[in-house]
C-alpha cells in the first residue's frame, strides 16, 4: 500500500452556504423552534451534503457486498459458511430482509459477490467480482493480500460510481458474510486499541462459550499481525474481509465524491471507522442509522462521534438498519420542504 | 359521571391465536432469531390486535382534536391563544407538520374543532364540534362541565367510528391547543400522584421562570379540585381539556372496538393514561411511538409500561411523533409478510 493510493485522498467539503440557508428556512417553519428534534438537524445536514437548501432522498441506492471469511473455520458463527452464498441467492430472489426493504423503499439494490466458499448462482442483480473463495484465516495469514485489498476497495468505489451515474441521493452499503462480526470486531479492536473481550459479542447468536472462542481467535489474529496494524489499510488487509474493505472503499468514495452515505450496523460501522482513518473528513459524509444490539457497536459509534437515529435492538446487517431509517430521512426532508412558514400561514410566532 | 358510562366498559381482547401464529411464522424467516429486534415483536403484536397472522397498516387514520384552555390566561405558554385556531387553519391548508406527514403517509386526516378562543374558519376537513370557547381556567373552576366531558369523550369515540367505517387499520390521535402541556401535566400529576415540579417542562419553549409559573398554576388547580381527583373522569373534567378528553375517549373506543392506536407524545400519553384508568385492558391496544423531549413524558410511559419506538427529541405534538413512526410499523409488517422462510429459500438454519 502506497501513500499515494486514491483512498488516502481527503473528502469533499460539505456546502456550508446551503446548510446555512436550510437552517434559516427551518427557523421560519410553523412550529416551536427545535420541536421536530433531530429531524431538523438531519434536514439541515442533508442540505449541506447535497448542496441545496431543499434536500431529498427519493433515490436511494443499496449495494450489498458479500464474501466468506477464512476465520469462520474456527467456529466463530452460529451458521455454516454455505449460508453466505445461499443468502446472496435469497437477496437476489427478493426474500431476504434487505430485499423486502429495498422494494418497500423503491430503492435500487445490487449485490456484489466478492468471493464465497460455496458458488453463488448467476443472477442479473449479482455482480461477479470474486477475489478468491473467501479470505484467508487471519490467525494463520493476512486475510487479504495487498492486491485483494486494492481490488476490494476499488469495488466499493465502483459501486458508488454506479450509484451516482443513476442520480442516487443516498448510498447504503450492506454486507453478507458468515463470520464477519469476528473480522469486524478485529478491525475495530485494532483501530480503537481495545481488547477483543470488550468489543466482541454474540453476532448472529453465539452462546457464551462461542463468544469466548471468538475473543480468543481475534486475540490470536491481532498478535500475529501486530506489526502491520498501525496503518488502517494494514488493518483491513490483515484482519478484515473482502466485503469490509469494499464497504470502506465505498464510504471513502462517497466522501470524496460528495454522496451522503447512511451507515448500517456493526460491520458497516467498523468499515466506516477504517474509512475515516484513511480519508480525512470522511466522517462528514456518514450518517448513522441505528444502534445495533451487538455490544461493541456503541464504542465504535462513540469513537466516530455518531448517534444512530434508531435503537430497535436490530442486529441483522445486510444494510437493514440503514434501510429502516430511510423513511426518517425522507420525512425530515418533506417537513423541511413542505411545511408552511409563519408568514405564509399567518400564524403568530412564539416568545419562546 | 355514572359508573354505567360507556367509557368505563372494558377493552376487547387481542386475538391470542393470531399472535401465536405470527410468532411461529417469524421464527421461520431467513434471519437469526431476534435479529430484527423490536420490529419482530411489533409485527406479532399487530397480528394479535388485528386478528390476522399477516397484519398491515396501509390505511392510517389521523384525527387532530383542537381546543383552547382557560388556564392559558395565566401565561403558561410561549404562544398566544390565537395560535390554536391559526394552526387548525394551517393544518387544513396542508402547511402544518402533521398535514405534511399525513400526505407523505397517504393517511386520512381530519380535524375536530372542540372550541377555541379565536374562531376557526370553515373548511371541509374541519368538523365543528364546539363545546365552548375553550375550557374554564382550572385554577378557578373545573375546566370542563360534566356535560362537556361527556360530549368530548363522545367526540373521541365518534372519530374512531368514522375511522373504522373507512376500514382504517391504525388510529392516530393528534392535538392542538395552546396551554395544553399545562393541562396534560395536571392530568398526569393527578393520575400518577406526582408533584407538578417533577413532571412540568418547557412545553413549546418556556424559560425557567415560565416553568416555575406553570408549576404554581398546576399546584393551585390540583389543590382546588383535590376532592374530585380520585375518579379519572373527575381528573379529566377538573384539570383536563376538551381535546385531552376527546383523545382519552378515542383511545378507549379503539380499545373497546379493537382498533390499534399509535400514541403520540406528552399530551396524547396523558390522555392514554386516563384511558387506561377508565377502561380495563386499554393498554393492550396502545402502541407508543416515541419518547418526547418534554421531561415528564418518561414517567408517564413508565407508568404505562410503554417504550417509544423513536427517541428523536421531538416535542411538537399534533400527532407528529406517531406519524413519523408509521413507516416502522409498515416495514415491520412488510418484513413479516414478504421475507422468505428458511425452507422456501433453501437457506441452512443456524445453531444459535
Amino acid at each position: 500500500m502506497s501513500p499515494q493510493d486514491w483512498f488516502r485522498d481527503p473528502a469533499a467539503r460539505p456546502d456550508v452556504v446551503a446548510g446555512e440557508a436550510a437552517a434559516a428556512h427551518q427557523a421560519q417553519l410553523t412550529k416551536p423552534p427545535g420541536a421536530l428534534g433531530r429531524l431538523e438537524a438531519l434536514a439541515v445536514r442533508l442540505a449541506a451534503l447535497q448542496g441545496r437548501e431543499r434536500p431529498g432522498v427519493d433515490r436511494v441506492w443499496i449495494t450489498v457486498f458479500a464474501a466468506d471469511h477464512g476465520v469462520a473455520a474456527a467456529g466463530v458463527s452460529a451458521f455454516p459458511q454455505a449460508v453466505t452464498a445461499q443468502m446472496v441467492a435469497n437477496m437476489a430472489a427478493g426474500g431476504a430482509a434487505i430485499a423486502v426493504l429495498a422494494r418497500q423503499l423503491g430503492a435500487r439494490m445490487e449485490l456484489v459477490n466478492l468471493g464465497t466458499v460455496a458458488p453463488v448462482a448467476a443472477h442479473p442483480d449479482v455482480r461477479d467480482a470474486v477475489l478468491g473463495p473467501g479470505t484467508s484465516d487471519f490467525t494463520r495469514a493476512p486475510a487479504l493480500s495487498d492486491e485483494q485489498l486494492a481490488r476490494a476497495l476499488n469495488e466499493g468505489s465502483a459501486a458508488v460510481e454506479r450509484a451516482q451515474a443513476q442520480g442516487s441521493e443516498l448510498f447504503i452499503a450492506g454486507e453478507m458474510g458468515i463470520g464477519n462480526t469476528t473480522a469486524a470486531t478485529a478491525v475495530a479492536c485494532a483501530l480503537l486499541d481495545r481488547a477483543p473481550a470488550v468489543l466482541a459479542g454474540p453476532g448472529t447468536g453465539l452462546d457464551a462459550a462461542g463468544v469466548a472462542r471468538k475473543v480468543e481467535v481475534i486475540e490470536r489474529g491481532l498478535v500475529r499481525h501486530a506489526g502491520l496494524l498501525a496503518d488502517p489499510a494494514g488493518v483491513l488487509a490483515c484482519v478484515g474481509g473482502f466485503e469490509i474493505a469494499a464497504l470502506a472503499g465505498a464510504y471513502i468514495a462517497c466522501s470524496q465524491r460528495g454522496l451522503p452515505a447512511l451507515v448500517d450496523g456493526f460491520i458497516s460501522t467498523a468499515a466506516a471507522l477504517a474509512a475515516t482513518r484513511l480519508c480525512a473528513g470522511a466522517d462528514e459524509w456518514l450518517l448513522f442509522s441505528h444502534r445495533s444490539a451487538e455490544p461493541g457497536h456503541a464504542a465504535m459509534l462513540e469513537a466516530l462521534g455518531g448517534v444512530g437515529l434508531l435503537d430497535l435492538g436490530m442486529r441483522l446487517g445486510e444494510g437493514t438498519g440503514a434501510a429502516v431509517a430511510v423513511p426518517l430521512l425522507r420525512l425530515a426532508c418533506a417537513l423541511h420542504d413542505e411545511m408552511a412558514t409563519f408568514a405564509e400561514a399567518g400564524v403568530a410566532a412564539g416568545s419562546g
